[in-house]
C-alpha cells in the first residue's frame, strides 16, 4: 500500500492493530522499546482517522483563547475584551495581512461567548451587551470574508470560565451551533466526568455527523486524562481516531517559552512508544495548542522553534495574537509556505529520531526530528535546546531516516533544502556528512531528498 | 545626611546596623515585615562600602560565560572559543557598536583561559594555544583600545571549569595578575570550603588593596551560601561590603527567561526585609548576574523587563553576547542611556513597592518596582509578568513612593516621563491617577518627579 492511502475499512484496521495496542497496555516494558522500522511501515500506511474528508490536513486559523482569555470588561478593554468586534476584527487582519491567503482559514470564538443563563427556550445564547449582533450575523460576517467559523462549547456542565456548557443538552445545542453556522467545534472538558467522556464525546460526534454541516470536531479529552494519556491504554486513542478530527493531549499553552518546551518535550518523549503518532494522518490529528509565534513571550529563536516542531508534530496551527503587533520577522515565520506544507502534508506526524538520552556535553543538547512526508521526501529538525553557549554544529545522519520509513544506510546520498533561508544547500551529502551550526535555544529545519 | 553622602566611618556605622541585622537572625518574622519608612530612610544613608573610591557606580562591560561557557575546541569553533581572538574581538566590537561609549568600559575573560598546571615558578599561566600572545599583550591591546582588563579566577583549588584555582598561592597570583594589568578580578567559588570563604575572601581583598594598582573585585560568595543568602543573618553581608566591590547573589544566569525570571523573583522577594538591599551603593553592589538582552533566550519584552530591572536593583551590567549578532532592537534597549542613567546612579538599589501577595486575577500579575534617585526624582518600573492574555492598564501609586523616602501622601501630583520612548507624558498627575497599558511579560518604565 503506498503511503498517504488512508482508505482501509475501521473494521479491518481495529483487527490489524489490536496487537500492539494490547501489548501495551499489558506490558510496560513496550513504552521503552522503539516501533522497528517494519511495523512503522505497516503503521504508517492506516489510520482510524473519522471518514467523512474533512480535516485531511491539520486545520489552520487563529484562536482567541490565548491572548484574549476571557476578558469581559469591555468598557476597560474595548479593543480586548471577548466580543463580536474582537472577531471582526481578527476576521479582517486575517485577510488583509496575508493569513488566509497563506492557510489560516478560520477565526475561532472561545470560552466567554454566552450568556449564564440558557434562554427560556433552554437554548444557549450569546452575551447580548458584547454580542449585540448575534452569532449568526458574526458567522455571516465570517463566510463573507471567505473565513471559516471556529466555535467552542463545553461537554459538561459548564465551561472552564464558568459559562454554560452542553451535558444534557447535545442535540439542542447543536443544532443550535448549526443554525449559526459553525464550521468547526472545540469541545472542552471542564466540569465533566472524566469516566463519562467516552459516551459524551461519542454522542455529539454521531450528532454532528447527522447534523447536514460539515463541522470540524476538536475533542480536549486527553488533555484531562491522567498524566495527559502517557499510561494510556491505546483505547482513548482508537475512539478519539474514530469520533474526533483533532484532539488536545497536554496543558493548555502559556506565552512563555517554559509552557511550549514542556509541549515539545511531550511530544519528544512519545513519538515512539505510544500509539499517538501512529493514530495521526488525514482527518485524525493531535493538537499541540496553539502557537505562541507574535505573542511577547517567546524569542525569535524559540518563535521558529515552535514553528517548526509542530509542523513535524502535525499540529494545528492556530495563532492567538494580536495581529496588529506582530513583528515582520514573526509574521515570516507563520507565513513561511515551506514549513506550512510540511505541517500541511496528509502524512503521519515525525517523530524524534536521535537518542536523546545521550548528550554530549552538559550545555550542548540537540536533538534531530523527522517526518516523511507524501512526496517521498522528509522534513527534520535540528534542534540545538541548549541555552548555554553559542551555536554548536549539528551532524545530520541520513540513516536516521530509517526510523521512519525510508530505505538508507550510512552510504545513502542526499541533498538539503533549508526551509528558513528558503534555499537548497550547494552539494550532495553522503551519510552523515552534512552538519549544521545551530543557535542556542533555536532550530534549523530542511527537506531531505534522497539521491 | 544628604542621600548620596556615603561617608561615615564603618565601625560607626556598624554600631547603628547591629540591631536590624541580629534581630534578623534570631526572629524569622522580621523577614515577613516591611522596613518602616524611618528605618529606611536612616539605611538609606549608611554604606559599609569598601572605601577606596572604585565601583561608585555599578561595573559595566562584556564578559565570555554565558555566551562562550568553556569552549576551548578552536578548531571546530575558532569564532567561539575561549581565546585571545575572542576577547580582542570584543574589544573591538565593544568600540565600534557603541558600547564602550554608552559605557560598558571593560572586557572580562571568564573561566578556562589558564593551562592545568602552574609553570617551573609556581605561576599561572594561560593556555598557550589559545593565548598565544599572553595575557600582558592582551591587557595591552584592550588597554590601547580604551577598555578595562576584566579577568577570573577561582578562590579554592580550582575553577568551576576544573582549570588552576588561587587557593594557597593567592600572593603570587594577585601579583602575577598584576603585572598583566587586570583592572577587575571576578573571583569564583568553586573548590572551595564555604566556611573558609570569609578569610580567604579577605585576605585576598587586602592583598589586592596593596597591589598598587587600582582593581575592582568581585565576590561570589553568597551565591554558594546555602539558600543564597536567603537564610542570611547579616554578617556575610557585612563582611562583603567592606572586602568586595560587588558580589554575586543568586543562580548563574542561563539563557532563558525560566532563569532570568526566577533571579528577577529573587530581588523582589527580597529587597525589604533582607538587608542585601541596605548594604548596597558606591562601591558595593549586589550582582544579578549577566544582562542576555541580544541573545536567543528572551523575547524582547523579557529583553525590556530585564534591563529596567537591573537598573532598579543597580545590578552591575554585563553583556555576554555575540556582539555581532544583536539586533537593532536589542541593541537599543543595551544602549537606552537614560535607563543606564538609573542604573549607574550613586544610590541604593530599588525595592518592589507593591503587595505582590494579592494579584488581582489569575491571569493578572502586575508589581510595581522603585527607586530613590539622587537627585530626587524616583526610577519605577510596572511590570506585567502574567503570560496569559493581553496588556493590562496598571494604575501608578504614588504614594507607594513613601516606601523608599519620599514624602508623599494620595494627593501628591508628579510628572512621568517614558524612559523606553524617551518622552515625557504629557499632563500633570495626581495620586493614583497615573494609569499605563503594560504588555504580558513586558515593563514600562518611568521617571517620576514629584511636583
Amino acid at each position: 500500500m503506498e503511503r498517504g492511502a488512508w482508505s482501509l475499512e475501521k473494521s479491518h484496521l481495529q483487527k490489524i492493530l489490536t496487537f500492539p495496542l494490547k501489548y501495551h497496555s499489558t506490558n510496560r516494558n513496550f513504552r521503552r522499546m522503539k516501533l522497528s522500522s517494519a511495523l512503522l511501515a505497516i503503521v504508517a500506511s492506516l489510520s482510524y482517522a473519522k471518514k467523512d474528508g474533512q480535516a485531511l490536513s491539520p486545520p489552520m486559523g487563529w484562536m482567541s483563547w490565548q491572548r484574549y482569555v476571557c476578558e469581559t470588561d469591555c468598557e476597560t478593554y474595548p479593543d480586548s475584551c471577548i466580543s463580536e468586534n474582537l472577531y471582526m476584527k481578527a476576521t479582517d487582519l486575517l485577510v488583509s495581512e496575508g493569513y488566509l491567503d497563506a492557510g489560516y482559514s478560520q477565526v475561532s470564538i472561545d470560552d466567554c461567548w454566552s450568556t449564564q443563563e440558557r434562554d427560556d427556550n433552554g437554548d444557549q445564547q450569546a452575551n447580548p451587551d458584547r454580542f449585540p449582533s448575534g452569532l449568526k450575523a458574526l458567522g455571516d460576517y465570517m463566510h463573507n470574508a471567505g473565513v471559516k467559523f471556529g466555535f467552542y462549547s463545553d461537554i459538561g456542565t459548564h465551561t472552564c470560565g464558568g459559562y454554560l456548557g452542553m451535558k444534557g443538552n447535545f442535540q439542542r445545542d447543536i443544532d443550535k451551533f448549526v443554525s449559526w453556522g459553525i464550521d468547526y467545534l472545540k469541545l472542552d472538558g471542564c466540569y465533566e466526568d472524566i469516566a463519562e467522556m467516552h459516551d459524551d464525546y461519542t454522542e455529539v460526534s454521531k450528532i454532528l455527523d447527522a447534523s447536514g454541516r460539515d463541522i470540524v470536531f476538536s475533542c480536549s479529552w486527553p488533555a484531562y486524562v491522567n498524566n495527559h494519556g502517557e499510561d494510556n491504554d491505546g483505547e482513548i486513542l482508537q475512539t478519539l481516531s474514530e469520533i474526533c478530527h483533532t484532539w488536545r493531549n497536554f496543558d493548555d499553552v502559556a506565552d512563555s517559552w517554559n509552557s511550549v518546551s514542556s509541549i515539545i518535550d511531550y511530544w519528544a518523549r512519545n513519538t515512539t512508544d505510544i500509539p499517538f503518532v501512529q493514530v495521526s494522518g488525514p482527518g485524525s490529528w493531535n493538537d499541540a495548542d496553539m502557537l505562541m509565534v507574535g505573542n511577547n513571550g517567546l524569542s525569535l529563536s524559540e518563535e521558529r522553534t515552535q514553528f517548526a516542531l509542530y509542523a513535524i508534530f502535525a499540529s494545528p496551527l492556530f495563532l492567538s495574537t494580536d495581529l496588529t503587533k506582530v513583528s515582520p520577522e514573526s509574521k515570516a515565520i507563520l507565513q513561511n509556505r515551506e514549513i506550512i506544507s510540511v505541517n500541511q502534508d496528509q502524512s503521519q506526524q515525525g517523530i524524534v529520531l536521535s537518542d536523546i538520552s545521550n548528550d554530549p556535553d552538559w550545555w550542548v543538547n540537540v536533538r534531530t526530528f523527522g517526518r516523511a512526508l507524501s512526496d517521498g521526501t522528509y522534513a527534520v529538525v535540528l534542534q540545538n535546546y541548549g541555552n548555554m553557549g553559542p551555536y554548536v554544529n549539528i551532524k545530520f545522519d541520513v540513516s536516521l531516516l530509517s526510523q521512519i520509513g525510508a530505505s538508507v544506510t550510512t552510504e545513502s546520498q542526499y541533498t538539503m533544502r533549508n526551509l528558513y533561508t528558503g534555499k537548497d544547500v550547494e552539494g550532495t551529502f553522503t551519510g552523515d556528512e552534512f552538519v549544521v551550526p545551530v543557535e542556542s535555544s533555536s532550530v534549523e529545519m530542511f527537506i531531505v531528498t534522497l539521491a
